[in-house]
């Protein structure tokens, strides 16, 4: 399944926000709607919500009326300051505006044409090692998955959050076809249910073997050793290893170590921001009160009842078991782990990382 | 507000699966209605069930077609045998029936009229006993809550869960008559949104400033210093403490644990069940895949999606710091405690347990 894609000219993406009921493709040329997509969830998902801001840098760079380098630079910085203030927490988003931003700065001298060129190209390089990363997320996360396992995940981290094949999501359809995965349970995620349906419904179309709990639910299979282990992704991971993701996600942290269950964090490189020390320092968005009160145009709640409704938590690093990156499984402590990584080149892991189950278990 | 009540003959319910958008309230002289509302959550909350049940085989005893006291018995007896397959495991609803039966046999030589006058006499004893111990229940409970505080709470253990002012709710209702409560988090607690749906609104209308939260959030609250205590109902309480409450309650049994903060639960003692040796002995009932998959006619999830949802999940002993009831606040170790009340005159506390915000504290 693509969920985002380039195709003459248009930017072409899955609404999320229909799924499983109805896939619906949007096309457009226009980065308004790219940047209202992303805002309203109909792109979600930090790794595929930068290759989607690239892509709308793309758009805004190809609009029919700029005739010039300048009219380019400028529709690009507008398009730039209204991609960048569509969501907050994902660092994916803001390092994909930065590599374009950077890529247009270091093609100052080129033509309109050729600019057009190169950026569409940069965005595309940001998508495919995405997919690349994705891949290589599944590879060494599946070497932590030796034996036959019930896995337990959180909110949706699978080819629609992504440009490839997932983050979490990748480890486990990795694992299965080694023949580790015995069961998924996937949380259903409130507010959104991406769980539900999103997670539910590609993992079923993966012939894996699901079952769909509410958020409190873990509790309950833990106490019953149902859960081997947990794997989730993440929204941006500090330079000391804490990580924001989807809401509940600290909750199975402080779980799983009540019971002894691993608990691994999945992400591209790309997530791990060195310029936010710690968890103190990631925003944490807040969505519309309505996500909790209403599903669909439906009323749940009591009506005029005050809500707190956060996107994400955060989980201090020291709960978490390990970090799966597409350059190898990061081990506490993670401050050193990540500046070591971060030193390294990206994107070549070093030999002794290289997947492999003996050597990396 | 009462939810349940007796009137001329007819015993009325306000039917809890249309709230908050609708008030209906349905009148029944047939103990079939009654069962079916028990097991469609249209009556729902222990105590709530407990009463319900009694009230039910009330009206098999009053049935039109009843001309003697052998007819009786039979229409008891099959009531009694359909009421107790509604749902398994609040141990009100048994305890009920069982309190019923007994009535009935204890007075075999009562004349037809005699014999309903003195069942219905029980009945309304039981609702009356249960309005006692949620006042008590508030008094005892709120004497734990002597600064103002924020407090967390799960599913519905209001008017609504009992003949009375409820349970863990009659505590806050009754702190925040004494300005301790500075803010109530309701869960909104997936997943039959009893939180959001009931306790919000229930709260609303008492004047409680309440803040609706997702299952999920409550995690990020704590880490944040945002609750000072958590206080649940319970549906059975094992002889040990164990206690069987709303899915997701042991889950914030541990995060309060992991944060410090106090785990508080409230119920009547008709709820502690010493025949029920540990939490390992409580049966969990399951509810419909529907429930999960569904809001109201509204598929969420990916269709033929497995699904696992217990109602409840057991908290060990070992995580609640002390449980309210009418004749008392029970500490650890909570076998010795509950052996000791058991032993004691129900509903007439030892006189150092009396309400006392000093001696209690």
């Amino acid at each position: 399944m693509i969920s985002l894609e380039w195709r003459d000219g248009v930017f072409r993406f899955l609404d999320q926000t229909k799924l499983p009921h109805q896939e619906v493709y949007v096309e457009t040329d226009d980065y308004r709607i790219v940047g209202e997509a992303i805002r309203k969830l109909e792109i979600r998902g930090a790794p595929a919500i930068g290759v989607a801001a690239a892509f709308g840098l793309v758009l805004a760079a190809h609009a029919k009326h700029i005739e010039s380098v300048r009219a380019l630079n400028e529709e690009f910085y507008a398009a730039m300051n209204f991609l960048s203030q569509t969501r907050p927490t994902a660092v994916n988003l803001f390092l994909a505006l930065e590599r374009m931003r950077r890529t247009l700065d270091q093609n100052a001298r080129a033509d309109l044409s050729n600019l057009r060129r190169i950026l569409l190209a940069e965005a595309k390089a940001i998508q495919q090692e995405d997919i690349d990363a994705c891949m290589r997320i599944g590879e060494f996360g599946s070497s932590l998955i030796t034996l036959p396992s019930s896995i337990l995940t959180h909110c949706n981290t699978g080819a629609l959050a992504t440009a490839g094949t997932g983050t979490a999501q990748s480890v486990i359809t990795t694992a299965a076809k080694q023949g580790n995965v015995v069961r998924v349970f996937a949380d259903e995620t409130r507010p959104l249910f991406q769980g539900a349906r999103l997670t539910a419904w590609e993992l079923m179309k993966a012939g894996i073997d699901v079952t769909l709990i509410t958020d409190g639910t873990a509790g309950l299979l833990m106490q019953k050793r149902e859960v081997d282990l947990v794997i989730v992704g993440a929204d941006r991971i500090a330079a000391n290893g804490d990580t924001a993701n989807k809401i509940g996600t600290y909750v199975l942290a402080v779980l799983a170590r009540q019971h002894g269950v691993p608990f691994y964090v999945a992400a591209p490189t790309t997530t791990i921001d060195v310029n936010t020390r710690s968890g103190k320092n990631i925003p944490i968005e807040e969505r519309s009160p309505r996500d909790v009160t209403h599903i669909g145009d439906m009323r749940i709640a009591a009506p005029g009842v005050s809500v707190f409704a956060p996107a994400f938590d955060v989980t201090p690093n020291d709960f978490i078991t390990a970090i799966v990156t597409e350059v190898g499984v990061l081990r506490p402590p993670f401050l050193e782990a990540i500046a070591a990584l971060k030193k390294g080149e990206p994107n070549s892991p070093p030999k002794d990382q290289i997947p492999s189950r003996q050597r990396v278990l």
